[in-house]
Parts: structure tokens; C-alpha cells; sequence
């Protein structure tokens, strides 16, 4: 039997979040469902953040009540504070991705908060379940390998805190390249003293394809022995930190990769390919990702 | 110290042959010396194909003529026959590189000979090169990973054919995945099957990024003992067979990876980036590197 590699499609999150165009909650119900279709089980669909701060994020709760729960999809709600962990169990997710900076750089501009107060926040989160019940939750530590106003992210520094995050028993830390600075090398001792770091937590790793390094990034990901990567589908989103640069790491360009080795990822390519064509076309941009350009092979 | 590897750029070759416009000698020579002032060591600088078929390397003898012998410096002129065996002696090329293709479909349709037909060829140009003297040769197998024609191409055909060049004696073997259909798992145990079949041999690689995988593809040859790698700044070059897709992995993309790592390739990151960005813009598209997008980190 041939390994399976679960990749957790962020699109409709991670990636619509980065496009300038804002999509309608009809447009992204279609989205969501053409993804469930072409073989999704774990999907980012919507961000408890502020929508006058981030219009791109607007109908989180509409989103969340059109899609109906369904034991084998898993839909996941991101969560930055209290108040988007108390709208992500009220929208009734089936997960909560709650992030943590791993610099105050990023953490002050992008969250108005410090690493410290983040991982306050998710402990205190992590307690208000266990009391009072509440979806799973999933950790991403974000900036994880460098961030665009404190300079490098050293290893000991993501250590650090992720040995914290493990000690609130969450069950998936994803650590995350969220500017595209990454190189494989270093992704495969994060990787090591991570896992080191948090013995008993599955790791998920996020990648963005910024400086064309990502699916190098996943392939030396899998073989240090992850099994969960994300990816969003046409390689949506961008950087706002790099204005012509393109997004996450294109689902089909990561299921291509995989099962042309001969992995299994339950998704269907095609059907892949041709959504994101048709989501890059929405959103007016030739698509980022190199599948839905070249097409597969064979053909 | 640490590990230095050489990347081969074939920007002036590879890359400009798969471009629509034709740019003149003087903007070649222009590209070529740009590309020596960034670090580039060995080039790919010309073609000795009949520039009535492929109008993009006409002008070989001129550029050539236009360059200077230099120790530090390999001119590298591409051969196909014979004829072109001739021409890159009159020329005075520093290295001669040999085309092989793995595939009877790719051979017949790009150069009109067949796999065996190239092998002798290759074997006819060793053998006057041993009597009359000339460039060193080396040797490039295309297609090596898949054929646009014939479909798969597999591990044992491609050690056949390494087999029988190895018995030329040719000091150095290109292993080139000519479409991008490679995957990082499959390279490093071609690799290695190669390197059985030709231990004498240096191995080099040569990618195209047309579907994502290059710079993968790139780490895991440098994983599995490879010193040396081809690359075209800029991501120049197209693929005949998926008209949207992109070229051959960028050497600015390739060298910020492996930089970035603590490697060592001789190049300049930012004066490569201009040459990638200017390039683009002559040849009327965006650039196909990613770090001719995004730029390095940290800035």
C-alpha cells in the first residue's frame, strides 16, 4: 500500500485572504463545494477575524451555515483570539486553527499582539474547551522561518515555542513558511528538533511558493516523515509583503508531485486543475500554480 | 568550507531557444557578458543547429567570434551531429555538449535521428575528437524522465543509453528532464542508478520547472552527491509542448535556494535578478523566476 500525504486545502481561507478581489459568499460556497468534490476532507473555509479589517474574510458565519456537517469533511475555522475561538463554536467548526506568531514583528503588525500574549491566548482558549467543550484545536505557528520586519527566525526561537504549545496537549502543531523564505535544508531540522520538541503532536507544515522553493520545501517535508502539508488550490493568494509574488503552494502542483512518486492523496487532479483555472479567471489573474497551466503528464 | 556547487547557465541556449522573439547577436552578447560579470563560469552560449530551423541560435559563429578565450570562462556550444561537431571546432568552443535523447519519438521529431542513430553519432565525434583533437565533450540525454511523443521513459532505458556513453569515455553525463515531468523521488534513484551505470562520469542535471518541481527536483540531486546543475536566469525559455508553461529553472531561484542553505555557487543573487527582470522585459513577458518577482530575503 502507498503512503498517503493529507494536504488540508486552504484556499478559500490562506488564499482568498491575500487576493485583492473579495469573492461574494455565494462565489465561495461554490468554491468550498467544487474542492469537496475533487476530494477535500479538511478544508480552511473560513477566518474569524474582523471583516472591516479584512474584507476578504467577510460571511464567515454564512459560509459556515450553508455548509452542513458531514462526519468525512472536515471544515476548519481560523482563529487569531477569544473572539474569533467564540464565533468559530457558535459557526460550529469541526476545527479550530488558532495561529501564534513566532515573532513580535509580525505578531504586533498583523494580530496586534506579541508571540507572548498569543500563546496566552491560545492557552486560554485550549482551558475555555476543556471546560466547556468546543471543536478540536489545531496550532499554526506562523512566520516560523523568517518574517518580513524582524529578519531571520531562529530554530531555537520556534523551539521555544512550540515546546509551550505542546505542553497545552494540542493535538496538530503546523509550522508555518508564511512569507516563502524556507529552504528545504533548514525545513528538515525545523522538522527534527520540532518533532523533538513535541513528541506526542502531529506536525502539519505550510508552505508558500514565494520564491519558487515550496514543493521542495513538501518534498523534504515528507521524506523527515510529515504526513499533513497545506496548499490552496491554483496556488492562490499572494504576499502582501511582495506585491508580485505569488501565493501558498498550488494543491494540484502538490498532488501532481505526490502521486506522479506514487503517494496517495485522494484528490482528482483534473478536477483540481480546472477549478483552479476557473478561480484564477474570477479573480482576473493568469493562474499561479503550474499545473493549471502546463497540465499534467501523461497527458 | 562549504559545499561548492556549480550551476551551468543556459539562459543564452536553452532559454532563448524556446522564446518566441529572436534576439540579435549584439543582444546575446550583451545577455552572455551580463551573465559573466553575475558569476556564470560555464555557459551554454551557442547552437550549432541550422539556424534556417531554429531561427533563435542563429549567429553562433558571430558570438563566438565576439567572445574571447579565457581561461576562468567555458564557452559551451550544443551539438547535435556531425556537422555541428565541425562547426563547434571551427568555432573554437571551450566544451562541446552532445545531445542524445532518450526517446525515439523526441529524437526523431527534434533532431530527425532515433536514439540509436545519436549514440553512434556521439560515438563518431569521441572517436575524430581522440584523432584530430577539439573541445571536450560532454553529454546530455533528454528527455530522460518522459517524452511528450512516447510517453514514460523509463529507469532502464535510461541506464542503457548512460551505459553505452559511459564506455565513450565522455567525462561528464546530463541527465535532463526536457519537459518537466520529474518528481524529487524518482530523480534521486535515477541518480543512483546512473552513477552505477557510469562511475567515471561526472552527473549533471538539468531541469525545467514546467511543472513546479525544478528547484525539488535540483534539491534532491544535490542530496544524492550532485555537484553540478543547469539553470537559465530569468526561468528563460518555454516548452513547445505546454504553451503556457515555464522553462528551465531559474538560476536566480536555484542559487538563492542553495545560498540560502549555506552553499556556495559563485553568483551574484542581486545582479542576476536585474539580468532576470531585463531579459523578461526585452522578451515581452513577466519574468518566470520567482525571485525576479519576489526578490531575496532578507532584503
Amino acid at each position: 500500500m502507498s503512503r498517503f500525504i493529507e494536504i488540508v486545502e486552504v484556499g478559500p481561507r490562506d488564499g482568498l485572504q491575500n487576493e485583492k478581489l473579495s469573492l461574494s459568499v455565494e462565489e465561495k460556497l461554490v468554491l468550498i463545494r467544487q474542492l469537496d468534490a475533487a476530494g477535500a476532507r479538511r478544508m480552511e473555509v473560513v477566518s474569524f477575524v474582523n471583516p472591516n479589517r479584512v474584507p476578504q474574510m467577510a460571511g464567515a458565519e454564512e459560509i459556515m451555515a450553508a455548509l452542513p456537517a458531514d462526519l468525512e469533511h472536515s471544515r476548519i475555522g481560523l482563529v487569531l483570539n477569544m473572539r474569533g475561538w467564540e464565533r468559530c463554536v457558535a459557526a460550529q467548526c469541526d476545527e479550530a486553527n488558532v495561529v501564534v506568531c513566532a515573532s513580535d514583528g509580525f505578531g504586533t503588525a498583523n494580530q496586534g499582539s506579541t508571540t507572548r500574549q498569543q500563546v496566552d491566548a491560545l492557552a486560554a482558549i485550549v482551558e475555555r474547551q476543556a471546560v466547556e467543550g468546543g471543536p478540536p484545536i489545531t496550532a499554526t505557528l506562523s512566520v516560523a522561518f523568517g518574517c518580513p520586519f524582524d529578519g531571520e527566525v531562529s530554530q531555537d526561537q520556534v523551539v521555544a515555542i512550540v515546546r509551550e504549545i505542546a505542553a497545552l496537549r494540542v493535538p496538530e502543531i503546523a509550522i508555518a513558511d508564511t512569507i516563502g523564505v524556507a529552504n528545504p535544508w533548514t525545513v528538515r531540522k525545523r522538522i527534527e528538533a520540532v518533532r523533538a520538541a513535541a513528541p506526542d503532536a502531529r506536525l502539519r507544515l505550510h508552505f508558500h511558493d514565494t520564491r519558487n522553493t515550496g514543493l521542495a520545501n513538501a518534498f523534504a517535508s515528507v521524506e523527515a516523515g510529515v504526513d499533513v502539508l497545506d496548499a490552496s488550490v491554483g496556488g492562490l493568494g499572494g504576499c502582501p509583503f511582495a506585491p508580485n509574488a505569488t501565493g501558498n503552494i498550488g494543491t494540484e502542483d502538490l498532488v501532481y508531485m505526490l502521486e506522479r512518486a506514487g503517494f496517495e492523496t485522494g484528490y482528482d487532479l483534473g478536477a483540481l486543475i480546472a477549478i483552479g483555472r476557473s478561480i484564477s479567471e474570477r479573480l482576473g489573474k493568469a493562474p499561479a500554480s503550474s499545473l493549471a497551466r502546463a497540465g499534467g503528464f501523461p497527458a
